[in-house]
C-alpha cells in the first residue's frame, strides 16, 4: 500500500466524523425555517477548513446563506486551484420513503445513506481531505483557495455577487468542482457539458372559491382540468416542446459529436431496469444520452390542487399550482427561456381562468474545454486511480454557477465527479459509496501532482 | 304573528344550541381517524330524535358508520313520512381559507358558519323540529320516521344493505330530504333531478424512484406530465368526454322541456360576478343551466405529485396522483361508466408509465316525479311560507341514494332543499342562513298539513 492509500486507511474514522458532522446539519436551502441550519454548517466548514490546514477561513454573510471562503498561499507564483462546492441540500420530501433517518449518516453494504452523502457535502470534502493530505506531506506546490456556498440548489444568487465583489480574491488557474457523476465504479469520466435550468411556478385559478363539483361541474372551468391541458400542449406527440421560438438558439451538435457520444458504454436495458420502466420517452430522433446531454427538456417537477386527501371530497377547486423546470443547452439563454414561456402560458390560457407565472432561480448550459492543462492534469490523475483514461461526458444536471465562474471570474471549471446515478441525488435515500469517497480523495491528490507538473 | 312563528321565536336559543352541538362533532366520514365521531354524531341524534317526541330511536352499528332511525307512529291507516338525512359531513381541508373554526358554529350576518352548518346537519335538523312542533301542538297526523346516515359523502355503501334488511321497517308514502338548494331567498324551488355520480382515483408511475430532473430530464417518462396528457385527453375542445360509449346511455331531454328549463330565473352576469371568473366554460351547444342539470361533466377533484413545498426542487417523481368525479344522468350507470373509465384510462397509457384506476363509489342519477302527492304539498307549503309558488329545477348535484330508495324500497323522494349557492357547502366557510333554517322548520310543518289532506 502506498502512502496516499495508507494515510487515508489510518484516518478513515476521522475522516467519516468530520464529514457526518457536516451531513447532520439538515442545510435545506429552499425552506426558510432553515435558516440557522445554513450559518451552522458554513460555521462548520470553517472550523474544518482550519483543520484541513488552511492560513483563512471566513464565513461571508450575504443576503441569504453565507459563502465559506479559506486559502493557503504556498507561493504567489506558484498555480493557483479555486475548490468550489456546496453545503447547502435538497429538501427531503417524501419522507415516507426514506429507509434511515434523512439528516442522520448512516452506513450500509459500503455505502453512506444521507441527504447530502454525495450532493454535495460527501463530494466537497474530499477535497478538503486530499488538501489535508498534500499539505502534511510537504507535497503542496499549488496555492488552494476554497469556496463553498449555501445556495446552488436554489440557484446561487448571492454566489454571482460574491464573485463580482472578490475577482481578485477568487484569482485562479483552474476552478474544481466535484459535483457530477461517472459512469459506472470501473468507468471514471469527466463531464464536459452541463445543461442549463429554467424553473418556474404557475397558479391557475378558476371560481373565486371551492365549489360543489355537482352544483358547478361542467358549467365553470376547473382549474386542475385546465392546467392539465395546458401544461399537455407544452410538448407535442414528438416531445418537442411548442413555445415558440424555444429552440431558435439551441446549438446544433455535428454528426461527429453525435457518434463519439454515441460510444459511450450505456446500457439502455440496464437503465430501464434499474428505473423499472418498460419504455423510454423523449424527443424523437435523438438517443438518450443525446436527450440529456444535449437536448432541452420539460420536466413538472411538482403539481397539487384540490383535495389529496384520504378517500373522496367532490370539490371543483379554485386554484390548482404546478412547479415546473427546463433544462436548456448551450447558447439558451435562461432568462429568454423564462420570459418566453411566460409569454407562451399567459397566451394559451382561455379567458375562463387567471393565470400567474413566478420565475425562480435559472442558469446557463456549460461546455468544458477537453484541451485546458487541468483537463490533462485529470485524465492523468484517473488513469492512476482507476487504471484506465477518463471519457469525456456530458451530463443533463445543471450547475447555473460554472457558467457564471467562465463569465465573471474568466476562469474554467473542471467538473470532477465521483457519483454515481445509483446515489439518487435529490430523491429518498440518497447515498454516496465509501469506494468512491476514497478514491476520489486519492484521484484529486493525483490531480494536484500532475496540474503543478502541467502548469510549470 | 301566528302560532308557528311564535313557537320557532320562543325556543330560537334551544333549536341552536342543539344545532350547534351536533355541528361541533367533526363527522368527516372519509377520514378514517374520525370514526369515534360518527358515533358520537349518531348518539347525539338519537337523543335529539327522542327529545323531539320520537317513541323509539335507535343507533344502528354497520359495518362503516351507524345509522340513526327513530320513529312516531300515531295511527297504522295514516299516512307515513320517512324524513332521511346525513349527518356525515365533508372535509374541511384547505383550513388556511376558513374564517372561523370549522368545527366551531359561529353566527356572522345573520349566518351560521360551520362545516355541516347547511350539508346536511342544518338541513336535517330542521325536519326534527318541525316534528316537534306538530307533535307538542297536537297537529301531528301523519307517522313520521326518521333515518340518518353517516356515509352520504362517501357513497352511503352501508345505507344500502340497512334498506335491504330494513324494507318494512322503513315503509312510507313518500321520503322528505332536504340536501338541495333552492334558486334564491325569495325564489323557492324543488329539485326535482339530480345528477349521478362516478369518483375514481388514479395513479401514474414513472420511474421506480425520484430521480434528478436534469440527470433524467427528456429521457425517462415523467408521470406527472403523462398525467397531465392522459386526463386532458378525457375532454375534447368542445368539452364533450371523449371516452368511447360514454354518451350511449343518456337521456336525450326534449326540446319542450329545455324550453321550460331556460325560463328559470337566471343571471348569467351575476353568476359569473359571484364565482368572480370572465367566462363560463362547458360543453358547446347546452346553456349553463343544462350543462349542470341535463349533461354529464368530468372534474378533476384533486392532483398531487413530486415537489409541493416553499421554493424549488427539480425533480422527476416517480408517481403522480389525481381524484376524479363524472356526474352521469338519468339512464348512465354509475359501474358501467366507472368500467368505461378505467378501460380507456388504461387503453391510453404510454407504455413508458404504469396507471392504476381504483373506484371509488358512485350513484345513479334521480327524476323526481311532479305529479305525486307529496309534491302538490309542498308546492302550497312554499306558497304559504314564500307567498309564491316553487319551481321545479334540476340541480347538478347528487344523492346517491334517492335511486337507491326508489329501486329498494320502491318509495319516491321529495327533495325539499333549502340552501342557497352562497352556502359554499363542501368548501371552506360553509354557512347557513338562520332565515332558511327557521323558514325552513315552517315550510315543512306546513308539508305535513297539506300531505295529510292530500292523502286522506
Amino acid at each position: 500500500m502506498n502512502d496516499l492509500k495508507q494515510y487515508i486507511e489510518t484516518h478513515k474514522e476521522r475522516f467519516l466524523e468530520e464529514l457526518f458532522s457536516l451531513l447532520r446539519i439538515p442545510s435545506v436551502s429552499s425552506k426558510t425555517e432553515h435558516k440557522p441550519d445554513m450559518l451552522k454548517c458554513a460555521e462548520r466548514w470553517k472550523e474544518l477548513l482550519f483543520a484541513a490546514g488552511c492560513d483563512c477561513a471566513e464565513v461571508h454573510p450575504t443576503e441569504g446563506a453565507p459563502v465559506v471562503y479559506g486559502e493557503k498561499i504556498v507561493n504567489k507564483n506558484a498555480p493557483t486551484v479555486l475548490v468550489y462546492g456546496h453545503y447547502d441540500v435538497m429538501p427531503v420530501e417524501p419522507l415516507e420513503l426514506w429507509k434511515t433517518s434523512p439528516f442522520e449518516p448512516t452506513i450500509i453494504d459500503g455505502r453512506i445513506y444521507c441527504r447530502g452523502a454525495n450532493d454535495d457535502k460527501g463530494q466537497s470534502f474530499m477535497h478538503a481531505k486530499a488538501f489535508e493530505y498534500l499539505l502534511k506531506n510537504n507535497e503542496l506546490t499549488c496555492n488552494v483557495k476554497f469556496m463553498l456556498e449555501g445556495e446552488e440548489e436554489v440557484g446561487s444568487k448571492n454566489l454571482y455577487t460574491f464573485c463580482e465583489q472578490n475577482v481578485e480574491k477568487l484569482k485562479a488557474d483552474v476552478i474544481l468542482v466535484s459535483d457530477t457523476s461517472m459512469i459506472d465504479s470501473d468507468t471514471p469520466s469527466i463531464t464536459v457539458g452541463l445543461r442549463g435550468l429554467t424553473y418556474l411556478e404557475v397558479e391557475v385559478t378558476g371560481p373565486n372559491h371551492d365549489l360543489h363539483s355537482g352544483l358547478f361541474g361542467g358549467a365553470v372551468a376547473n382549474p386542475i382540468n385546465i392546467l392539465c391541458k395546458m401544461v399537455a400542449s407544452i410538448t407535442d406527440e414528438k416531445n418537442r416542446i411548442t413555445i415558440p421560438h424555444f429552440y431558435d438558439d439551441v446549438l446544433t451538435v455535428s454528426n461527429e459529436e453525435r457518434a463519439l457520444m454515441a460510444k459511450a458504454p450505456f446500457n439502455e436495458e440496464k437503465y430501464k431496469e434499474a428505473l423499472d420502466v418498460k419504455e423510454l420517452c423523449g424527443e424523437e430522433g435523438f438517443s438518450t444520452i443525446e436527450r440529456t446531454g444535449i437536448r432541452p427538456s420539460f420536466d413538472l417537477c411538482g403539481i397539487w390542487g384540490g383535495y389529496t386527501g384520504e378517500g373522496t371530497k367532490t370539490v371543483l377547486p379554485s386554484k390548482a399550482y404546478a412547479k415546473l423546470s427546463m433544462r436548456i443547452v448551450p447558447n439558451q439563454d435562461p432568462d429568454k427561456i423564462s420570459a418566453l414561456f411566460q409569454q407562451h402560458f399567459e397566451a394559451i390560457a382561455p379567458k375562463c381562468v387567471k393565470v400567474k407565472v413566478t420565475p425562480h432561480h435559472g442558469g446557463n448550459a456549460y461546455v468544458s474545454p477537453i484541451e485546458m492543462p487541468a483537463y490533462k492534469a485529470a485524465e492523468k490523475a484517473f488513469e492512476e486511480t482507476y487504471g484506465k483514461m477518463p471519457i469525456p461526458t456530458r451530463s443533463g444536471g445543471s450547475i447555473p454557477i460554472i457558467s457564471g465562474f467562465d463569465k465573471i471570474l474568466n476562469t474554467k471549471s473542471l467538473l470532477l465527479g465521483f457519483g454515481l446515478e445509483a446515489d439518487a441525488i435529490h430523491s429518498p435515500n440518497e447515498s454516496y459509496k465509501l469506494e468512491h469517497l476514497f478514491k476520489g480523495i486519492e484521484t484529486i491528490v493525483w490531480f494536484y501532482r500532475y496540474f503543478e507538473k502541467k502548469k510549470s
